[in-house]
């Protein structure tokens, strides 16, 4: 199809909706290492994990054969409310850049959680409501998460505990607002309604947080509730499995108009957002069928792919959580308080991190002023406000574009823009005046932090 | 076409899009009074206009007669970075009130601004650039406005500069950090960086500030500077031009699915939204093709066309601007601080105020909390953050469909969903916290405020 007729934004109709999300472990030769048993160092049961996690969230979690899974008439019907997302060609940001690469993005804001963190949060509450819970708990970092688990939860009528990390909790009161006009209760993190809570709080009195803390006090809440389960908005397989449906979206509408992404970018704190948006089309690559370049980006202050390790870590600060192995700076590690938004997790997705570690995927760390510099300049010219977070593969790609320039390749460039920024203003006026700096951990730093691996055979 | 088929969300193609948009008072009958000099109270002429608006804006305000009126190139290009919206059916909705009632509504609120007022803006802008102007100001109370200027003005590389009703400035810091990110310059109104603003400042020190000011302080330092016009983002003939753009998506959305709204419903502050929706339904009743029941829903706090008179006023409380015949509430008026959100004018467009005196057109008014309470509920159950001001309409419709519920009349509603209201928090935060409250002026208020109305033969 000529290049003529793409129009600026590529909608599904709803016939052409996937149906199923699309497992890639299925098609992966070698498997993501199992979650292991703290106490025991031998693989996670589903059985042990069902005290932490929904039945039907830890037959997901286990299963890597199935390469698709059917989608819950239920959850498609949620989907249809605020999806198909738009695949967006950047016209005016390709004819700013004056360059001869084709550039578009799959915008997952349009939706009050302002991310695509509703598409897993969706199907975590469905499975919970199935189950007959009361309620589930959770962290949030940046504040979508909690605020897409908040709109799930509330419309299948489950209470929702959510405990933000402190420093976005006090950056941002408003997404707490949000959280609570859909019902949910807010804490901020450390905090001392749990142990594990009170412990940190002993230790570092002055800390600001972090998700590996907020997610221990999430389980323990969890866990030490009669009716609740405990649900997470990345990391897990469960979740890059429910977001892979931006990755379906995305290959069906290029497929329809004829498009070959040549590279494809997603920004990586845990992974949910690049895990979903390449999944489809690393299946692709894995099966033989198809070759991409895949750029995993993420932040210089909290840089698990690229100068971290591939061991076995606490999923959490607390040490509640099953190992897993990944990309990991150790669970102890806590990024600067001056980093902006999302993308604070020690370690990173096992899927992506086995991809990543067999070379089937590349990362690079960009540092904070220069993704807010990109973000301006998106925003002011593609009409978007995009997240810190989003705006971390928003400064890869406007990078590989200006390389195309500099060669003349017309290559297509794919890249997620996971959401919008409206609640990260504290963020841009730091920018706007010149407030803003930037923050690389020092190689003793990372070192420390990485001392605190738990030694596995 | 069969109910069943009809998706939650109905997006145009590209090529489905108006190229023109709608001028209603091509077909009505009698027309608006026109613009009074304020100095001599004769018709205003084009040459006296241009001194305050771009020329051809200037035109187009005067256009009477001109039943469609191109939508330039540039102007169209620009709609397709956020437009089509879409226009949504309810089903969640619908669901939940268990009404008989087809709820449809057309959200605007898709685009950073948050609001349909990007559609002038961007008109607006463009005007200016032809014109060889350095730059615009305006006045903006809720902030979408100055937020849909600056993004503009942004786009066409023009001088941004933002008068901010004083009590939104400090309720949302985050707003202006939006226009900031853009590039604008906002000052809090009313300030002491104009004549105007220094006079009401002398007499009212402690002012929330109003709309009505801040277009005073605005034209002032439009009409001071070489190179300037000003802008304004509803009320005027030419921005319900260029927000038909709404009503002409939304007409031909349900042409294309055979569907005929019975009822359309829209919140009117000075009446940009509310004019652009239903203009091309009312063109229609104004030709006697079809009929409709249109409503539209003002604030108890602020109810120009319920409890308003229809004569010349000013537009403006500095009274610098053209005398307009329209429901008004007098020039002076100031809604209570405690008032949320938008639709906080004196004043009503000419062209509604006209409809609406001869009856073509109903009002109703609702209060503060009861707004917020259907904001809430249409939050949690259709996934989308209204704006207070949308609220208006969202209340307005689903009593509509409540009576539909009683009657059992299968009625069909179309309301518009002019924003998000991720910006509002604090009035969210007020809400969820019980300190809300309604506030509606005594009959004694009104008169004393009426009173001042200028005395035109």
């Amino acid at each position: 199809m000529s290049d003529t007729k793409i129009p600026y934004k590529i909608y599904l109709e709803e016939s052409e909706m996937p149906k199923q999300w699309y497992n890639v472990r299925a098609d992966m030769k070698k498997k993501p290492a199992p979650l292991l048993n703290p106490a025991t160092n031998k693989p996670m049961t589903a059985e042990e994990l069902s005290h932490v996690f929904c039945d039907e969230l830890v037959k997901q979690e286990l299963n890597e054969t199935d390469r698709y899974i059917d989608i819950p008439e239920e959850i498609q019907e949620f989907y249809k409310m605020y999806r198909p997302s738009p695949l967006v060609r950047a016209y005016c940001l390709e004819k700013k850049l004056d360059t001869p690469a084709k550039i578009y993005y799959k915008f997952e804001g349009n939706n009050t959680s302002g991310s695509h963190k509703l598409n897993s949060a969706i199907a975590q509450a469905y499975y919970a409501k199935q189950q007959g819970l009361k309620g589930v708990t959770t962290e949030t970092g940046a504040g979508q998460w909690g605020t897409a688990l908040s709109m799930a939860c509330s419309y299948f009528d489950l209470d929702c505990k959510v405990y933000m990390v402190k420093c976005s909790y006090e950056q941002k009161p408003f997404r707490r607002e949000v959280m609570r006009t859909y019902g949910a209760n807010v804490t901020p993190s450390p905090s001392v309604t749990t142990e594990v809570g009170r412990k940190i709080l002993s230790e570092f009195p002055d800390t600001n947080g972090s998700l590996g803390c907020a997610i221990s006090e999430a389980v323990e809440a969890a866990t030490s509730q009669e009716g609740y389960r405990y649900v997470l908005g990345s990391v897990l397989s469960q979740v890059l499995l429910h977001q892979s449906v931006i990755g379906m979206e995305s290959k069906i509408a290029m497929d329809k108009y004829d498009i070959t992404p040549d590279i494809i970018i997603g920004c990586a704190g845990g992974g949910s957002n690049l895990g979903g948006l390449i999944s489809p089309f690393m299946g692709e690559k894995l099966r033989g069928e198809k070759d991409y370049k895949f750029i995993a980006v993420e932040p210089a202050s909290c840089p698990s792919l690229t100068r971290g390790v591939y061991a076995y870590d606490f999923c959490d600060t607390g040490k509640v959580c099953p190992l897993q192995k990944m990309y990991t700076l150790g669970s102890g590690f806590m990024p600067s308080a001056n980093h902006a938004g999302g993308l604070r997790y020690h370690g990173m997705s096992s899927v992506l991190s086995e991809l990543y570690d067999e070379g089937l995927m590349e990362a690079i760390s960009v540092e904070q002023t220069a993704v807010f510099e990109a973000a301006q300049q998106f925003a002011r010219i593609e009409g978007i406000l995009p997240a810190p977070e989003s705006s971390h593969a928003i400064k890869a790609a406007i990078d590989e574009a200006m390389k195309c320039k500099e060669t003349g390749e017309e290559k297509t460039i794919l890249f997620g823009l996971t959401g919008t920024g409206y609640f990260d203003m504290y963020a841009y006026g730091a920018y706007n005046d010149g407030r803003m700096s930037d923050y690389i951990p020092t190689d003793e730093e990372l070192q420390k932090s990485i001392d605190t691996l738990p030694k596995i055979d």
